[in-house]
């Protein structure tokens, strides 16, 4: 045996030290970071089960019945759809998807699953055929306590505030609701409205009804458009709002002026069919008019850029959006993202920044432009955000930290988030920590940084906490 | 010394765990990977030497002529042209071969120079100008062996099956003699039509030309050639051949009708010149109905994605294509590929699917757009491929194997291919799965995989074998 | 205590074998790379600092004032702009600077500021606020020293030869000042016409009518231009230059005539507003014709492909350029390259050539790009160059090497430069040298190389020193 690394002992899987490979890691890990609260600042929970503390029926209602994640993965084995999204009774789910852990290895589910079989039920088997039906009972009769309650899996989890992430035409009554109980934990709402932008929709004009509904108001020309979301984020921001979210494939490098996007609002309302730099120009200008607004309210928005959706149409009228049928784009980033700043920027009106990316060969593009824009005596005012949705995992985080470590300053880094729909995905900021603190210690370890883990402890509970509780003053 | 290995050993090079860096790694790789036999499932043979079981002369024949990866090496040093593709005797070449593998250190030549001469001619001494004489007389007396002829070099390294590549012009009699013999090891053909589709070539009407005669039919329109290729596939399927392959820039994301492709063909076959989007139309619309065909037949076609060819118009008029100088394009990959799988997949016509990318910068691209049209019950029906070409190095393989593990499933892969015109090429399965094994060893030794060799094993058994097996039902 | 790293100690900060790994590493770094002179073939090194042997006044002055790697990580961590490039005095604007570096810990400035007060200082204390005064005076106080005048610094660092970059209508005073004198350092040009190519520019006319009075020549036709551009290059040669340097965003792949680019010329002297297309034609064409002149002179060309600039107008306004904002872009790179080089190949006409990208993304297309026209008998004919700029890094310079080494000959690679403004750059080429030993000494450790440091620390040196000296003519 001449390999290297015979000299050190296997490691148990996912045991106290998992993901850290020094004791400089260790030591990060273990006496600065595990024990941060955590501030959720981008997810997908559902508003109403946290308000109303919303108890499941089993594991497979709050583990398997909205997390596409796993639906890609039995479809790939070959599972059969009516056990992934079917009728299948529940346990029958539970059971497929336990045939399926084992063949996940080496994807972050299978790690996933395990922590979060680990840190909210207490069981360490492995997920696998024969110990399905165990698991399935003792996870749904955990599921009955009240430490297992929607508020309960988050408390367990140490979190002190979430940001779900809402329409604008939402009422934000399980938001009021919160804000009145005595929860110990906070729920603010996010502002995506990218109903409004998305103009080459089918639905666009539907939902430009519904939005006059909830404002009372006709919206018959972009003027009232802008005039109608600037109230809701009146009242998103009274009612705890700090920031925005906008899912787009690319901001277009488009020339646009104010009067075509009108003209093209006014046609999509009259039912004509815009063309596609008709689409882009609009999108392009109400996108810089609401970072205006979002400046004005000192507010932080989020780009989450290249996500290619709904590639299957048999699927999407099959189950809707968000099944599992999305994947990464390769749209160019650059020049469109530097013109809309820019833009901004040039009369102070650029509000604090996230920039996430899908696909990883844009990581430098975005971690290089968002330093082009900080300044103004703003620490991090412009982020690259956390590796967002394919690239949540080890292999993912590292790029996005090395990147923004190489290009920028990872101590101004406001850190991870779930950008999920489930209440049992919290461990993945343990992961994040854990990922983080490995990266620092091994530099340590090298003599790339120096030993001195007081100072690098700071830095990394700034990473943990800090740094997300400033930058969006919560 | 503070190097942090500094306390392990040297390992000698390629030795018997070559590649292996843990002792999980070791016994994943000796225990379950090495004798598995193998499917070359895409390579570049010529069939007749397989058929007629071809002695070699001399190792210049079968080792340099056909190789253009060693002729980029050669021009790379300054070696003149004389030496690589001109008329300098064998001997000569062999020197000029031996003077530049040296300069070889950390390309992946050096690692298949070296491999090859330990597992074809048992030879262990290091190529270079002092052992070139003695390394060229000692390989080309072995090459007199039948365990050296081409049937006997692909036996000694355990192959049971091949699938060459094949002109739809093909009459395949050497398949037919394969399938008659009792050879111990399988020769099957696979469907290249590229030339029917690059409508672009300067060529592309005598290749029609060439088609009309071997089918015997006049080809005077776009339903006449989707005929008579229908002919063709059903043809290579009596032959035995499973699979199909296209070599693409990329699928061009135009929208198309078949009218406007009928045109375009009835335009070429005038004499007229198509404009760009003429051409990609037709080539987009041919693809799509070809997809329909393999699907009836129930092949699986491979899909070979950005290769930029022929880039020295002075170097292709000397020596022709496939000569050297050919390279990595960027192309955007996804939105074509999105709409060709969607339009065959609404009406459940999509085959089985492989993807390969030559540029690593498409790696998530490719491997995350697999995933949106996995389904039907088919394990594994939409496979991201194996590093290709220029990614056919540790580099690449692991770069392909941790994308695909992180965006898909890595347990369901059916792996390594020679894709080589070379009959000592095959050591590259072995390459493949010291790599393979490797990582999956250090995950287990780092504590990210549970340490259950026997179900590993077994993973590991599939991806070099049994997934290849029963997915191209050989 | 469970981590794989555990049984072996950690090294202390920046010791002598920073970045060394393995004892073969550190064999070859101190035994082979560290005592080679340095060719820093490009850099931005003003020539009247080296001609007249200037002495600085302060370390804000040589370090801080001119360096916008430092100013954007100021900016990032919120430090006010006055503070940067403003009226503060030299000392705050040192106080501030010691107040990021903490902060910078990963970015390659934490290692570039602490080695470079190692180096040139002797100073190993770490840069922070409560070192900060002490530092500053020390530092001073050494500048005085004639050891630390503009050419005392190269000196120390063993700089052999420098190539500034100039524009065509410099004089080259300074470089015929450095020519007569004995300073046992060379200074050279190097010709950088960008001026002449960036006809989109505003800029443009003034520039031509500069270049008319240091030509004392009418230029009114590109026929004038490419005349009087002949002139230059001659006078450059004359005073020892032996390569030019372009900066691209992309070098466009369209089709273009003399004619047309003619007509662009003539439209642009007349005030007329060029159409994008035309601008990528004129560029291409000259570009192209400078390609000619250059191969006529034998020299080499550097194509510094993919800087998005700036991208702030509003600062651009205030600093002007190269002051901290630029980034990436994501222009497709392949075909625009493949043409140029094709055209200019058909007849002979390449020179040789140094390809360098800042978009990491397209480190694999230049990589193979270059492989395309190597031959005719010159030894690494096509360069794929050093990580540039952001990517200048530990990181960056392991992704270039490894995709040169995958995909074409590490051995011919003529290394490191240090593209700096600054004089106390220099450790960078030792920063790069241990990164290249560090790799391969982690291949031999691994058993992937013969353990033979005779010829490994041949080829360590000759890519330190030799390859650069051999392949200019320097």
């Amino acid at each position: 045996m001449s390999s290297t690394l015979a000299t050190t002992n296997i490691k148990p899987f996912i045991d106290e030290d998992f993901l850290l490979e020094t004791p400089v890691a260790c030591e990060l890990y273990h006496d600065f970071a595990k024990s941060q609260p955590i501030i959720d600042y981008h997810n997908h929970l559902p508003p109403n089960d946290i308000a109303e503390d919303t108890k499941f029926g089993n594991i497979t209602n709050v583990w398997l019945d909205g997390d596409h994640y796993k639906w890609r993965a039995m479809r790939t084995l070959g599972i059969n759809e009516d056990l992934i999204t079917g009728a299948a009774p529940a346990r029958e789910k539970f059971r497929a998807w336990a045939k399926t852990v084992p063949y996940t290895m080496r994807n972050p589910l299978f790690h996933w699953t395990h922590l979060e079989l680990r840190r909210y039920f207490g069981i360490t088997r492995l997920l696998k055929p024969d110990s399905a039906d165990e698991i399935y009972d003792e996870t749904n009769a955990q599921l009955q306590q009240p430490a297992h309650s929607a508020r309960g899996l988050l408390q367990q989890q140490n979190v002190e505030l979430v940001c779900t992430t809402d329409d604008p035409t939402d009422d934000l009554r399980y938001h009021q609701q919160m804000a009145q109980s005595e929860a110990g934990l906070r729920m603010l709402p996010a502002f995506r409205p990218d109903k409004a932008i998305l103009i080459e929709k089918a639905t666009f004009n539907d939902y430009i009804q519904t939005l006059e509904k909830v404002a009372d108001e006709k919206i018959d020309t972009l003027d009232n458009l802008m005039s109608v979301l600037e109230k809701r984020i009146q009242y998103f921001h009274e009612n705890g709002c700090r920031l925005a979210d906008h899912g787009l494939e690319c901001v277009d490098p488009v020339e646009w002026t104010l009067a075509e996007a009108r003209q093209a609002f006014k046609d999509k309302r009259a039912g004509k069919t815009l063309s596609p730099e008709a689409c882009a120009k609009y999108r392009t200008a109400i996108l810089t008019e609401l970072g205006k607004l979002y400046h004005q309210q000192g507010w932080v928005w989020q780009l989450h850029l290249g996500a290619l959706r709904n590639n299957s149409s048999r699927m999407l009228k099959q189950l809707g959006p968000d099944t599992g049928f999305d994947s990464m784009g390769d749209w160019k980033q650059a020049q469109g993202l530097s013109r809309l700043f820019d833009t901004l920027d040039r009369n102070d009106q650029l509000p604090k920044t996230i920039l996430y990316n899908l696909n990883p060969a844009d990581n430098e593009i975005l971690a290089t432009m968002a330093g082009n824009f900080n300044g103004g005596n703003v620490r991090g005012k412009m982020q690259y955000g956390s590796g967002w949705w394919f690239l949540d995992q080890k292999d993912g985080m590292e790029k996005q930290m090395n990147a923004l470590s190489n290009l920028g300053l990872l101590s101004c880094f406001i850190g991870m988030l779930t950008d999920s729909r489930s209440f049992l995905s919290f461990p993945r900021h343990e992961y994040f920590r854990r990922t983080l603190c490995n990266l620092i210690g091994k530099d340590v370890h090298n003599g790339e940084l120096p030993n001195d883990t007081k100072w690098l402890g700071k830095i990394v509970a700034d990473i943990c906490y800090h740094n997300a509780k400033n930058y969006f003053n919560f």
